[in-house]
């Protein structure tokens, strides 16, 4: 088990200094500068896809460290990263991760700490996001909530009575992969019917594709690149093949959603990501399907909302909060 | 927001003592005195079913109480209740609940706090159970488990790092409720296809009926007032009817515990509850069946297995532990 180098952590001494937030995404990680408002003064951007060494990778994002520091000429109080296949007990990105060339295991926690002499600490980028939520966003004094980003795939974070559930090997919340239909569409992971297979961006493209072709593509439009992105903006001009996808990825997502809360019972859920940009026409049949699929006992009780964090800066502010999980 | 009026409760103090556990069922109300080795020395039974009136019916307990006090002459540290509907947060026995003749809300810890004179805490029985197995059964030094109690319904306990998950109004772990096919089966609950309308005591009795009827009831039995016991016994003498029952059973809960493990990424899954009884005809196949629906990045990390808590002791013993959710 890693064992943070910082045992004696002063966490009021640390609350006084900036803290660099670290969002490794497949296509950009960015580095950011965070002060102690939660505002994300400065940022620095490296193509993750141009590395295939572990090393080099953490030493550059160390060296962003560094030049923002100088920059700026503050003290950094912590370092966090959010990272796809995360281990938070290692501090290490497990090998063999999906969007990352790089192949082997790669200890950031270990190489920045000896780089930078500053605490560091690796989580999920949902687990990221729900402490973001947390600290700066809606679910600030909130102890009950789950978090659920939208993208790619579908990632959670639950926060119950006051803690971020991590679980025996710190992969709880996986609610992508809640079966929905035992014999539901193919998923990445091999199984069928996952709540991702419908309510990723992929899910959604899936589920215009087969509504278009149901309707002989009805209003003519070119389906093979498209992205959730342009179908959330036909969704806004009134399309009405758009409109019925948004309205079905909805259905799909609240019996998730209610099954989530049958299990955490939380008072907020909190969805981010892409997909939800597309606002009411996701948004309204969503909350009409919950309140549908909520179990009685828990009727008035619980709220859905879209985050209220700037896209961009949630998930470093996010990654700048997780050296709290450490103590 | 109910207030132990204990506030100073000295652990250490308390563990020298013998503590109370009172398991409410829908027929009877067992009341235990557990010693501080967590053994059931002595209990005394009241006929749930005979009390209409709350107050009177709490009165009785505590002079239960007073007379297994007395008669062993020892001191009482503290007092936990398990029973259905309850509310851990107000200490008091919900209105209306299903299994009771009393329909008013019953302010239990209230009244056998004031009575007895000693700390006393209320919960529901699965939650009860699950601390049982954390402090006497099988889950002892154990951070990361689900109990699942199989009965006339489906109950939950997940323990996650190291706590009970109590949720935002004291409702987490209603695993019964998820649902498992949005079109499935009918549910008291009002919804569908939930996870206790196919592997409850009447879910599995369900299954039996569809399938005698399916097969013309090929070997003549009575199906009217079959119970799930009926069926464990069938299934034990190599009935196939009986044996095809628990594999059906089995794969509809392997699917359920497959989610739950999305959720809370635990180390042990343990049930427990009349339909268990049956033994391998329903954990052999539910073992196969979870490896099969379990999301690979689980795989190894986790056990299902049966509670070897006595089935008489372990809903007083648990409720006797109660008292360690107050500290």
């Amino acid at each position: 088990m890693y064992v943070c180098i910082f045992k004696d952590l002063n966490m009021l001494e640390q609350m006084d200094k900036y803290v660099i937030g670290v969002d490794i995404g497949g296509t950009n990680t960015v580095i950011g500068l965070v002060n102690k408002e939660g505002k994300v003064v400065s940022r620095d951007t490296l193509a993750t896809q141009t590395y295939t060494d572990g090393a080099i990778f953490v030493m550059d994002i160390a060296k962003s460290i560094i030049k923002l520091k100088s920059f700026h000429d503050v003290e950094i109080g912590s370092v966090g990263v959010g990272a796809p296949n995360a281990n938070f007990v290692s501090g290490c990105i497990e090998s063999n991760t999906a969007n990352l060339r790089i192949k082997e295991e790669i200890p950031i926690c270990k190489i920045l700490e000896k780089e930078l002499n500053v605490p560091t600490v690796l989580s999920n980028d949902a687990d990221a996001a729900a402490i973001g939520e947390h600290i700066y966003g809606s679910a600030k004094n909130c102890s009950n909530f789950i978090l659920v980003t939208l993208g790619t795939g579908v990632g959670s974070g639950f926060f119950a009575d006051g803690h971020l559930i991590h679980g025996h090997n710190c992969m709880a919340g996986e609610l992508g992969h809640l079966t929905l239909y035992p014999e539901g569409r193919e998923c990445s992971c091999g199984r069928c019917g996952c709540l991702e297979t419908y309510t990723s961006a992929r899910g959604i493209c899936q589920t215009f594709k087969e509504l278009a072709k149901k309707s002989n593509n009805i209003d003519n439009i070119n389906t093979e690149n498209i992205t959730s992105k342009d179908i959330g903006e036909l969704a806004n001009e009134g399309n009405p093949l758009a409109l019925k996808t948004f309205e079905i990825t909805a259905k799909y997502l609240a019996i998730g959603l209610a099954n989530a809360v049958t299990f955490s019972n939380p008072e907020k859920i909190i969805l981010m990501g892409g997909p939800t940009k597309v606002g009411a026409p996701l948004l309204i049949p969503l909350k009409r399907y919950f309140k549908d699929n909520l179990l009685f006992i828990y009727e008035n009780s619980v709220t859905i909302e879209f985050s209220q964090l700037d896209d961009n800066d949630a998930a470093i502010l996010g990654a700048a909060a997780l050296i709290n999980l450490k103590n």
